[in-house]
């Protein structure tokens, strides 16, 4: 950390301690200091088991929990939420909150706080525990931030989107108005476990949707992963990655690659975001197609256009581009949207220059695991992408 | 900042860009980093002087602005706001928004997003300008941290309590349910710029109010800046902080004895905090006589209270207690309120223990300029000590 300090840059004669005894006074100050963030994510197979301690003792003090549950994971799980606290002796009270994009908006947060309000949490010694998928701890996780100025919180996340993206990241947030995601703050949970079980009860659409954000991190950045796309994603799908295609190596791949790209540009002082990569556009395709499309779907029409934009740019060959949208395919995702017509794209554009401050910063696959930036995109080309696409969408589907 | 870094704890044998070559995967990652915080507080005198570039240079970054105003200072201030930017040539837009105490919400935060939302604000390079006194500041400072999980934003205070405290910290919130400052987050502005001939038209309540937060600074740290107070604290009320008295040095003193002790402890890790002096009872009182108590009244009950507590502990001397009590009448601020009854002060004690994280960590004052933690208050000190304020309060009114 470096060392804290005030400065006074009016006060070269001015001793620190006698403000007024010589010299001019100190009339400016500059204060400069740093905010240190660790936090932990594990896999950690088995979550609820009452011999795994990990979920309790997750956040490091030991006393009362409050438990926030998505409503359908209670459904699921919540004898088994439940009994896992009382087999651990943990004092708790298990909160059902109801979860998906059209709630994810403050009123879900000021639900969250009256419930820490009730429950009378201490400032920092009882960590809220968030279970459930990206719009539970998004919600959760600002609630935690909001309340007191910051309250600590654990992430168990149950879909794949979870897993593998909102669980790992520092990010919380809600929909405000028209805008996805436009409130929020950054305030990682201090642990996340991660337990591949939970994708046993979730929706076949939903898994594709998770792995919409694994093709992103595949496609953006790490070949190998594509591979194992291509070859195992069906199976994963089938078998909610339980059986014998084993996850494994694509869950870990994705985690850590996501993490490489987060850790070092958590606050997103840097704009150029290779994990941006199919959020330039979706974030206002998603929020008018509501509730048509969900994120990872949103996600992944923005990809297809995009991957189609970098073929005609020669950044993509045509045998590569075609092997993705395959793939898109396989995985049951979507590649086109009729809101992809030049409003809406512009209208997203100009929004998402607006986030990059002022320029484009636009994340292009290169070839398959590569990536660049783009600050020159024009609406004809734009136009001319989405046209292809839609033929080639259609042509073979 | 220290090295940025993911570790994984399980993974002695495992390469970092070959998870999987190498001995068992990597499965858990601690993420380490460090958000770098730098911010200017500076005395600036006739900022609204169209000869003065710094309001329009603040924040670093030429482009439009976005200024959202206090009603009441924009009724007495609004031509020269205007007048200030037309004569910059700085395209901006004013928003006025009335800011009190029973206004200080989340509604009011969501004006303001609002407001940014339709100025199409970007996302780094056009800071908001926030005019007014601490609820206008705090709800500012709120909506700017959560728009696109941070803007960034400059600070004008316009009250005595903006400019020698909500003006030069990092705290913003809103009240919620009962709850006082519930909802916030930490998010200084870039540049606060103090000029304290805003005080020329401020109700001389709101003077006192203020002058509540620097008696606080000089009973618990500064015993130069309680000799001031004594012999100018009456003249600087008269004269609202423009005439002769020079309430310079007693500004300058607060915002120096402010800055000390936020600047090591930003986010408060720390909680024993010499800064809370004052604020260990007050803000249950605050909420439930609201609106009848301003924010530095109910500060100063809170120190009457402790004040006659330390004495009684020996911590403070009898006549330095009767001094102590005098200054606040001279300040015309209120020693005794009717909540100040066993009831109300034990709840308050119950959240302030929460706030801080099971521990009381009660700041007391030792001495005129000390002070020291306590974490053994019992409920009969407590009540004995409010009915020996209560006599005192009484008795030389
Ligand atoms: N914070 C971040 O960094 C980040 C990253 C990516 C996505 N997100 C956000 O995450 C959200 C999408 O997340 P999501 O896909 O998890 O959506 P979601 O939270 O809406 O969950 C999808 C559905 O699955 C249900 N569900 C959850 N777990 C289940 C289980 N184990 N079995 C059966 N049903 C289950 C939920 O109730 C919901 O109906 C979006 O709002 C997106 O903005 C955030
Ligand atoms: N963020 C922090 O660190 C921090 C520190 C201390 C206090 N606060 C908060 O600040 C608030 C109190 O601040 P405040 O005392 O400035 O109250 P305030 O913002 O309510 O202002 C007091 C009144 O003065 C009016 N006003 C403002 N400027 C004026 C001017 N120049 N001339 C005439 N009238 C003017 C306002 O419209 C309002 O009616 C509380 O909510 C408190 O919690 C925050």
């Amino acid at each position: 950390m470096p060392a804290n300090r005030i400065t006074h840059p009016r006060a070269a004669h001015g001793a620190d301690h006698g403000l007024f005894t010589l010299g001019e006074p100190v009339t400016a100050w500059t204060v400069s200091t740093a905010l240190p963030v660790t936090y932990e994510v594990a896999f950690t197979p088995q979550v609820l088991s009452p011999a795994n301690p990990a979920l309790a003792q997750a956040g490091g003090h030991p006393g009362r929990r409050l438990v926030v549950v998505d409503s359908h994971v209670h459904e699921l799980f919540g004898d088994r939420i439940h009994g896992y606290f009382e087999a651990r002796g943990l004092e708790h009270r298990i909160c059902v909150l109801p979860a998906h994009e059209q709630v994810k908006t403050m009123d879900s947060v000021f639900r969250v706080a009256e419930q820490m309000d009730r429950f009378g949490i201490s400032r920092r010694g009882e960590p809220v525990i968030a279970m459930g998928g990206g719009v539970l701890m998004d919600v959760v996780g600002l609630a935690c931030s909001l309340y007191r100025r910051s309250t600590p919180f654990v992430r168990v996340p149950t879909t794949l989107i979870g897993l593998v993206d909102a669980g790992v990241g520092a990010k919380t947030g809600v929909n405000f108005g028209p805008h996805k995601n436009r409130l929020g703050t950054y305030h990682p949970a201090t642990a996340t476990l991660l337990d591949p079980s939970f994708l046993a009860t979730l929706d076949p659409r939903h898994l594709s949707n998770g792995l919409a954000e694994i093709l992103k991190i595949a496609l953006i950045k790490d070949r190998r992963l594509f591979d194992l796309l291509e070859q195992r994603g069906e199976a994963l799908i089938e078998q909610r990655f339980q059986g014998p295609a084993a996850g494994g190596e694509v869950l870990v791949r994705a985690v850590h690659g996501m993490l490489q790209e987060l850790q070092p540009n958590l606050w997103e002082h840097r704009l150029e975001r290779s994990m941006d990569y199919g959020h330039s556009f979706s974030p206002t395709v998603e929020m008018r197609a509501l509730p048509e499309l969900l994120h990872g779907e949103a996600v992944c029409v923005d990809m297809a256009l995009t991957t189609v934009l970098a073929q005609r740019r020669g950044l993509v060959e045509p045998g590569q581009r075609d092997r993705i949208l395959a793939l898109m395919r396989t995985l049951r995702l979507p590649l086109w949207h009729p809101l992809m017509e030049p409003e809406t794209l512009g209208d997203a554009l100009t929004d998402t220059i607006r986030h990059r401050d002022g320029r484009q910063r636009l994340p292009l696959p290169v070839g398959i695991g590569g990536g660049c930036f783009a600050d020159d995109l024009t609406a004809d080309e734009l136009g001319d992408s989405a046209d292809e696409l839609r033929e080639l969408a259609c042509v073979t589907q």
